[in-house]
């Protein structure tokens, strides 16, 4: 009997499990925000996350639910797994997803590697903060952040006042201004049985708080880092209970230690490359793991993969002209669009080169990404 | 603004174009011959691809109509183009595949090497032939055969009298029987506006007449025969002007020759390798070749890839928990399904290994198709 996976929300993430769950012949069924969207090939429903009904509704004929984003509310969640429904990951893992303090609480319970943070509620708190580490720190809302939103640098409490307007009554995450050498990301898919496969460390590079580009796997990683990269990302996917796929984003300092920066519980833009530069993909695996079905090999197919982001650029381009001529140009670059229109800044696809280098992969990436810019 | 390819033909070719689609942002569109096939996801449509009426209204939408299959009528095929629909391949391309009579006559006239031939209408002819011929040969219906039925190898023509009977008035093909060392298949993409791409030749094991195992690119082939499969593969490609992938089944003789077996105007099992063993899969190669878009690089990834294909075996056997069962003991192992109840010789999916060494690919890939025995 076919699998059905119910994925809420219809965004990319979701998309990318069309095509391994066509070939492993499991039905794929999405809860869309709206029609039109990156998934909308699957989407058999459409309808607002937050409303128990809606998602009871959807989940009534699925055998797991799991999810393209990490924004459905713990209540519904609850409700969901009350009525019987199989939720991968389950809110007890989500929340430390959902709220930034209360994952840093947890990392701080179990000692995973972090910076220093503290949860502030007034202004003073948070200058005693900065004054402690060194007149400069970042501060974070807990909630609702995301590729760079909700994520500020400071050298002055004022620069937050808004934000203790805004969130009046609510904590805001102060974190130590961390000096890294460069920024890494672990992977780690773990099944409900408890199996894990943890994919090779990767590098990742920011521009403007996104995602910009990765190379896999972390090229001139030492033997220790690698190990202990893929010990905190199995360690706190089971001390968390996470089930799918799990991302932990490291800052890598510069005397060599790895510090836990942001998690996601769920595919993650650090894991594209697997599409094209691994045995297993990411979006193969995490179907794998949320259906208790036997995990993928991690393992690279390649000596390297580069893959970079390609965003929406000025209104009035065309993206089928540009993803045309980067066809042409570099025949090598495996190109992944996601059916959204190309607003500037927004994540509209993405290329991955495996190459027998890293610098072979980075040259013919970057020069088919050009065509975007 | 996103291209429609419109697929005639529902079955597992037109399933492993959903993928590659969904990741280059082309809308695929089905012409299902019934409700449930592989290809259900995308279907749109379901009826008889022999009816114009059906296959007209399926075509108004959509910027290119391709196949899963051969066997839509040149009169359908011709009535779309003088429509003004585009037609990949199109019929002045296809009657070659439909027909082994015509085929072979075309060969002959371009000079490409085939077996010793001859379409005979009696049984004396047929005799004759077998005479000439050592005393055995193979005799084939010219049209409707596949995965060995319309083949029969005879030693006389009266193995062949329920065809004269069935088939009156018409010519049947009669081969000689060719000394082989093994069997190759040279695959080649190929757009509207010329650009060719050949795949690496891979060798093909054949069981009761049906694709058993593909080794890719093919074992201790020479430079020579290597290069002489890629120009035969694309001078036949050229002459016929075929577009979108082509494939030529080649007997490699005992005295290292290449003969032409069988053409193929689609993706064909013996590519399913480049899904996981070459850059660009020729799932992705095709919708690019049909809808005139630049082709992507026809490298492998690795250096071997073994492909084998899973059969449906006796009635009762639950073919899930053997999916199961196979992903668990081979993490290694590609599984690809295609949705299809498991009826005993009936191709229901395949896996593919890729390795360092097609010895290691063998070995795993038959470790995992036994648990299908």
């Amino acid at each position: 009997m076919t699998k059905r996976v119910g994925v809420i929300g219809g965004g990319q993430l979701a998309r990318m499990m069309i095509a391994p769950a066509s070939e492993l012949g499991i039905e794929i069924r999405v809860l869309a925000e709206q029609d039109g969207m990156s998934a909308a090939l699957a989407a058999t429903a459409t309808g607002d996350y937050r409303d128990l009904e809606t998602v009871r509704a959807f989940a009534l004929d699925v055998d797991v639910i799991t999810f393209d984003h990490e924004h459905v509310p713990q209540d519904v969640l609850r409700a969901l797994i009350a009525d019987g429904t199989a939720v991968h990951p389950g809110p007890d893992a989500l929340q430390y997803a959902q709220d930034k303090l209360v994952m840093r609480a947890k990392l701080a319970e179990i000692g995973a590697p972090q910076p220093d943070w503290a949860g502030v509620s007034t202004r003073e708190e948070l200058q005693a903060f900065i004054d402690e580490h060194g007149g400069r720190a970042v501060v974070k809302t807990p909630r609702g952040g995301y590729d760079g939103k909700g994520v500020r640098v400071i050298g002055s409490a004022d620069e937050a006042a808004d934000w203790f307007d805004a969130f009046a009554g609510e904590r805001i995450l102060v974190e130590e201004l961390v000096d890294f050498r460069r920024e890494l990301a672990q992977q780690v898919a773990r099944r409900p049985s408890g199996e894990m496969a943890p994919f090779p460390v990767v590098e990742t590079v920011q521009k403007d708080g996104v995602c910009s580009e990765v190379f896999a796997p972390a090229p001139h990683a030492s033997e220790r880092t690698i190990e202990i990269a893929a010990r905190i990302g199995t360690e706190i996917a089971e001390a968390l209970g996470v089930t799918g796929m799990f991302a932990v984003e490291l800052f890598e300092t510069t005397d060599e230690r790895l510090l836990v920066n942001e998690l996601a519980m769920r595919p993650h833009n650090s894991g594209h490359w697997t599409q094209d530069g691994a045995v297993t993909s990411q979006f193969e695996q995490h179907l794998r793991a949320v259906l208790d079905l036997p995990l993928g090999a991690a393992d690279p197919v390649a000596e390297a993969t580069c893959m970079i982001n390609i965003l929406g650029g000025p209104a009035g381009i065309d993206i089928d002209e540009r993803f045309g001529a980067a066809m042409r140009a570099q025949p090598a670059a495996k190109i992944h669009t996601y059916g959204k229109s190309a607003r500037p800044g927004r994540k509209v696809g993405h290329i991955n080169v495996v190459g027998d280098s890293i610098d072979d992969a980075v040259y013919v990436a970057r020069a088919a990404a050009a065509h975007f810019e």
